[in-house]
């Protein structure tokens, strides 16, 4: 068989991996004001940023004060991230991992669906539910749907262990925006203070969970 | 061990699969203009404005009039759906697909680091040099890397097979716009007209990508 052979360059374009990370982060932050957010956040935005395509993203960004102590701190104690969606869980650059957690999403679990259908809500928050104490001090990610966050909220009300962080992003036109906000006033309306990360409004989703995840993991951009 | 019961409900939200999706593509109708793309990529651009939470993407969208029929057409004959990124491999719903066609990603395959150092470009852009005959009417879907995106226009150029359809919507800061300009206009420039899909400017990236994947594998929403 014949090796395998570059094709010639036809277009001029930036080739290193390093470099177009490099010129991608110094671009968001000629372009991006993350003044309204915790100064340890910053690479955290700017990745989240980075992920979406978008600067004004930073504008709905909402990171809570202890966010990136309590889930660096976490994770580099060997917690698991716990996930709703398996892009999410696909999206997270295991070499970065401080102790190579365990990154789960049980949405494929044989149980989901009949527990959805006992419990009246969709598969993806149903599948919260066999988290248990998996949940405690763990770093869970809510990256697709808005049902997963309103029932980890309510796992927790109704006396799950608490997790290390939330990173809460469900996208979407149903309830995301809405679930969004519960998880931002959970510690005001409920008294349980748990660090978070959340965008307001519609946006959201799996690229940018993935995001926040990665630069969490290793401070190193 | 106790059996697994639902936390009581605190929160007022739709939690009901079908009922969400139903109302999210209404909203979306009701709030975005598709008047500028094919008549039969409707649903495709309504699903991928729900993947990204924005209407205002629909005003980037660039629908190739053929590519709706044509990556149909190849994913009912058993065409593999190739993509750059393990999340939109993820992303993809297996249970949409006409004929459980394969779905590729070979950016893990142990040649890729090799080939990435030789060839001067990125994993994501040497992993594409591997798909092979396999390209010849396969639905290509590059929802991450522009490196690859880029690669793929030269690989055709340099006498590769032709994909069916090209999903191009890459997602960044450098080189991303550009790629996605070159794919736009890769027919008038070379003349090479492979039906396409493509997302304007930064936006882009795997969620998209498999939100187009999964309206194109099936026509009911």
């Amino acid at each position: 068989m014949d090796p395998i052979s570059a094709p010639p360059r036809r277009y001029a374009y930036v080739d290193d991996g390093a470099a177009i990370y490099r010129d991608s982060f110094a671009t968001i932050r000629r372009e991006t004001d993350l003044a309204h957010l915790p100064a340890n956040a910053e690479r955290v935005a700017v990745r989240m940023v980075h992920g979406s395509g978008q600067t004004d993203l930073a504008s709905d960004l909402l990171i809570h004060d202890a966010l990136v102590d309590a889930a660096r701190a976490a994770l580099g104690a060997g917690a698991p991230i716990l996930t709703d969606a398996h892009m999410v869980a696909s999206g997270v650059t295991r070499a970065r991992l401080p102790r190579e957690n365990e990154v789960l999403c049980l949405l494929r679990d044989p149980r989901v669906p009949d527990l959805a259908r006992d419990f009246g809500t969709t598969r993806s928050a149903a599948a919260l539910s066999l988290w248990g104490d998996r949940l405690a001090g763990a770093v869970v990610a809510i990256g697709n749907a808005p049902t997963a966050l309103f029932h980890l909220l309510e796992l927790i009300l109704a006396g799950a262990p608490h997790p290390a962080a939330i990173i809460g992003v469900p996208v979407g036109f149903v309830g995301a925006a809405e679930s969004k906000e519960a998880l931002a006033s959970f510690a005001d309306e409920h008294g349980v203070d748990i660090p978070f990360l959340t965008v307001r409004g519609r946006r959201g989703g799996s690229a940018i969970a993935a995001s926040a995840l990665n630069a969490l993991a290793r401070e190193q951009e």
